[in-house]
């Protein structure tokens, strides 16, 4: 149990926002998601504080619903979807929300004169599922999540690694493919541009071009632009080859990455979050494989390959334990 | 100044073992390298004990020229060549030398009885340059070593980093091109396979077999047996398109590794050692050119890529430092 009473984490994606209330033993009071405010989408400070505005009224409201002041509020802790300069609290660049080089933690401090701790939504959310979910009990762990992009999270000797100024981590701009495709980083074979969400749809539409009555299509109800991760797991529960193979060729790159990953970190266990997580167990399970076989021993007979468990709730859960331990560190 | 008095640094690699002693002030007193004891190679207990004995041997020939007892020294740090279980002292695994699970510091320790300090050799070269070379004022630092193969070692927050049972950092071993050629550890398209010493041979091969009258086979005096890096950058050095296109392919995908490193660990500094930095600047310039360009910002823009300064000497002076350490760490 906590001493500090009550925190808020928040968790500011390029698609939703949640923020949520928590009691001094770690417990959900209240917790509200949103879609993240960009209606007009503009690089520019008014951007960055409309959603900001967003933020505070979305705090204002777990408190009120819960009947707690601000006033008990001890810290709030918030992850943002970019990359952050950790020691001056900015948001140096976020692909899909407005922030340019904004203070965000000088900003909320303004409006609330409370502690406030600001990090990347992959730090706190692999800081979550350390403190409350898959990385109980593990010091080193590495965080992937694999959804529309690819974004990580690492821990090393049971802290949150950030680098020389705060942007490491960015392991879905690891290339293991040098002839492989364009990402969204301008370089070639990055495991995003490899095996994120667009590109498993990518892949999928192939194999449907070859085979316009494949079970994938119908199972996206005829739509192809409606084919994705979803179609093909559908499709391969039917037993369907071409989604199967579809599956085995993500996984293994998956696979690839993540043997790059524990020859390098020689980590305790990998939390695989994001949509890839979500689709059961076909692809993790071939990376799994990848990785027994081919990463070096020992490290590739003691890690874990684990799915995250909090879901969306890894990064508020993570930003709010950072805001506390924060707090405790100023009471030493 | 240490107050730990002197202390010995020892260095064994796959092709030869150097063993230096320090004074309090890290000065070298005397320094002895011989080839490794492995004229009759084999993978067993006595194959160990016979490098253990060389070592024992060189450890009293260092103290004996310095006019120094073995009982003013302090301590003895090592630096092996090999897979290490940090917190047993034992080596795991080495692919050029005939340790097998052997227990390393406990054997030491027997002889001995002072504290000894075991751990990888390019482990106690990173930590050498960090203390002593080019990383000096750095606190997150990757160090590559591209020979005959390419070793890793890792500084983040000024520590070593070790992972779950001390295997991290097998750089050499991080997957850049899934469909590249067979790695020694079974794998493909490891960073190794694709850049160490008998690669580059194999591309400096592969063009003369085009073109036998090319200035790199001259440079190896007519022997294609004998094309090596050197003949590449003496070639290059003269001008030749064939050799500064090997040199350039060589440094792009040094570049692409680097990139990818730059990504995850925003390192303030690479420091590259072995063979391929010491065949002068062009390697490194291309593939530094692929860092500015690919790797993600602000990492890009602060990364320092640098030559290792020690060269021979980091290992053991690393390892002499580590021991020290560790002495000052009892005191405390």
């Amino acid at each position: 149990m906590s001493d500090n009473g009550f925190v808020v984490g928040v968790d500011i994606g390029g698609t939703k926002t949640t923020v949520a209330l928590l009691d001094e033993r770690d417990g959900i009071l209240c917790e509200r998601v949103e879609p993240t405010s960009r209606a007009d989408f503009d690089e520019s400070q008014q951007g960055s504080q409309r959603i900001l505005n967003q933020v505070i009224s979305l705090i204002n409201k777990v408190c009120d619903v819960s009947g707690i002041a601000l006033s008990d509020v001890s810290g709030i802790g918030n992850g943002v979807a970019g990359t952050i300069d950790f020691k001056s609290g900015t948001v140096i660049f976020s692909p899909n929300l407005p922030f340019r080089n904004f203070g965000f933690k000088d900003a909320m401090y303004q409006h609330f004169k409370i502690p406030i701790f600001l990090d990347n939504d992959a730090n706190v959310a692999v800081w979550g599922e350390k403190c409350f979910g898959a990385g109980r009990n593990a010091s080193e762990i590495v965080g992937v999540t694999i959804g529309t992009g690819i974004g990580g999270g690492l821990i090393i000797n049971d802290k949150i690694y950030r680098g020389a100024v705060g942007c490491a981590a960015e392991i879905g701009h690891m290339i293991i493919d040098r002839n492989g495709p364009r990402c969204g980083c301008g370089n070639y074979g990055c495991f995003e541009a490899m095996a994120a969400g667009s590109a498993i749809a990518k892949k999928a539409r192939a194999v449907i071009a070859k085979k316009p009555d494949a079970l994938i299509l119908k199972m996206a109800g005829g739509n192809i632009d409606k084919v994705n991760g979803e179609s093909l797991v559908l499709a391969a529960a039917e037993g369907d080859e071409l989604a199967l193979g579809v599956l085995r060729e993500i996984g293994e790159i998956i696979g690839v990455a993540f043997t790059s990953l524990v020859n390098i970190f020689n980590p305790e266990v990998i939390i695989v979050g994001g949509g890839v997580a979500e689709t059961g167990d076909l692809i993790l399970n071939f990376a799994e494989d990848i990785v027994r076989n081919y990463a070096i021993k020992p490290n590739s007979e003691i890690v874990k390959i684990v799915k995250a468990e909090l879901g969306n709730k890894a990064g508020f859960m993570g930003a709010a334990s950072l805001i506390r331990k924060e707090i405790e560190s100023y009471n030493d």
